[in-house]
């Protein structure tokens, strides 16, 4: 039993593929002319943050006030709240917006009344715009509405428009690069569109942010934006190695679980690693099989390649059932440690919180 | 905006339904002259332990080491780690075993040679049986290898053979309470007939546990069991709901959410409250409808009764997103809170952890 003396589900994260997911996606941005804007949400953690200064970051995303209030303690003064503001905390969003440079998101005139009134320092806003993915913003194509919330931050005191952001959610139910390239263009086609009634309807300086790492990861010409706030793209997953937005050697984070038993008559393998480790985010694979995750051993650098025709199979809270074939269970013992690629790095990450650092890309 | 200036997603427990489900339980075992051992980790809280002792409960369960540590911590000295044992724990369990009453589970003979070498004070062993859930533990008819197991413990110096444990989770798939009465008979048909197996081979005083809230909720005789194991039923939730192993007013947790947006073209709701805070597990309602929670409104006791037509359609890491009909849509706005119901509340409250408690049954 070796393996950094791990006793429990533990995160294991490799610095080196984390340096070199974020240097890519840094890169692309710069030679794009566009500001990288990434979002914080799939690490939450100032040590990785400090990987971004390096690579000269300032600008940075998250989807909560809580997030902003740690990462602004961290050092950070430039953060966009990408979540339709949340009235309820307009007191602590007071506070942030006194300190450091805040952009928030509205999507009705109601949330822009509220906060000209209740707002103590100028920030900057974000109109959130759906186009398609059909979770939180105006439609694309209401302008009648764009132009309200636009109308109500021009005439109000503190809230200063920056301009138009949305997310492209949809991307993640993609089938292949070729249809998560169409979601992209047909994504930025829309908003563009909605920024040009802006610019005719007389307001100026309207800036086009998007998000997710799909479309960011395949797209390489981001003509037209001024923003990308790609996230995930830092750990990356099961999930995105499947919409073939990374592959197997990006993927930067694994849990680290024991195995508690094995059951011969059907190729099992229990592990101490369940739901509150990995989270419930399910994936279906080619063969049409939802899994819960891909399977490694341990390596001389953390984990090795991911075992063939093995997989997480199903979950429960503190429990992982993993099912494998003949010739991998006869190598796997009770005690030993096995590796889980996550589905959904962000959701891993976000139980787990703490991590083991090791190198080796 | 009312409700305990709840400014973001927080679990709010009611405490007098809290105390209801445990005395009706803890009735339920006494009747039957059965131990109540229940599963702690449902609420993971000492606080929540409290009212449990107030029932003279002193036995518990617990599904890993750490819990065990935390409660022991608590002035907890009985406690049954209900899982199949982390051979990569033993300085912890030995740490364990010194102060409390330890019980462990074991399911194989590497396991129980391991245990022999290294503890380092008595530890009580359950073998772990498995009834047809097909998640861990021997399979009930493989008498071969019980006998095995159980021959390792009596060779054994520090491990002391308790008897026989299950947990018949496929309760879980039932359709009917018929079907959990028959989930439950064949389950303890099938684990006397192990025990008894090993009686007929020379061992004595072999008892029977078995455990999961729906056929706790559903049967009312346990002859032929010694201790019964439930946990969920101290909180219930949607899917025991749906089970039918308890009603509405026995759901004592709920997430109380801020509205941040809503569309009225679909008649969605956008709240913040997401997979962070309750989980990603679903259930089909009996529509074939696939819902992440039910919703309620405020009301002078925390929450009122869920409204009709009314449910969180999906999920993202902080994004809730609730389909109304017309009617529920006009009465909700932006800035309200809407109180969810999860549907499995062992998983909500492990995000969580921290509660508002407020009182009225």
């Amino acid at each position: 039993m070796t393996g950094f003396k791990i006793k429990k589900p533990t995160l294991v994260l490799n610095k080196d593929r984390v340096r070199r997911n974020i240097r890519r996606m840094a890169d692309k941005a710069r030679n794009n002319g566009v500001r990288f804007r990434p979002h914080f949400k799939t690490h939450q953690s100032a040590q990785v943050g400090e990987f971004f200064k390096e690579e000269g970051i300032s600008s940075i995303t998250v989807s909560s006030v809580d997030m902003a209030e740690y990462f602004a303690k961290n050092g950070w003064e430039d953060i966009t709240i990408a979540f339709s503001v949340n009235l309820r905390q307009i007191d602590e969003i007071n506070t942030l917006a006194e300190k450091i440079s805040l952009n928030l998101l509205v999507e009705s005139i109601e949330s822009v009344d509220f906060l000209e009134k209740h707002l103590k320092s100028p920030v900057n806003i974000w109109i959130k715009i759906d186009v398609g993915y059909k979770r939180a913003g105006i439609e694309a194509e209401d302008f009648k509405s764009v132009l309200e919330v636009a109308n109500g931050i021009k005439r109000s005191e503190n809230l200063r428009l920056k301009g138009l952001l949305t997310h492209a959610g949809h991307s993640y139910h993609a089938n292949s690069k070729e249809e998560i390239k169409e979601i992209y263009h047909h994504s930025i086609a829309l908003i563009k569109k909605t920024g040009q009634f802006l610019v005719d309807s007389g307001f100026s300086g309207i800036e086009i942010s998007v998000g997710d790492t799909p479309t960011s990861s395949i797209v390489d010409d981001f003509s037209g934006v001024d923003e990308i706030r790609p996230g995930n793209f830092v750990f990356c997953d099961v999930m995105q190695m499947i919409l073939g937005s990374c592959s197997e050697n990006d993927i930067a984070v694994a849990v680290a679980c024991p195995v508690v038993a094995k059951h011969d008559q059907r190729n099992e393998i229990v592990i101490y690693g369940g739901a509150v480790h990995l989270s419930k985010d399910t994936i279906s694979t080619k063969n049409n099989i939802s899994i819960f995750g891909l399977v490694a051993q341990e390596a001389q650098y953390g984990w090795g390649p991911v075992l063939d025709r093995t997989f997480v199979a199903s979950i429960a809270q503190e429990h992982g059932i993993i099912k494998t074939d003949e010739q991998n269970f006869g190598q796997i013992n009770v005690g030993d440690l096995l590796y889980i690629l996550p589905v959904h790095s962000c959701l891993t990450v976000n139980l787990l919180r703490e991590f083991y650092m090791i190198e080796g890309a």
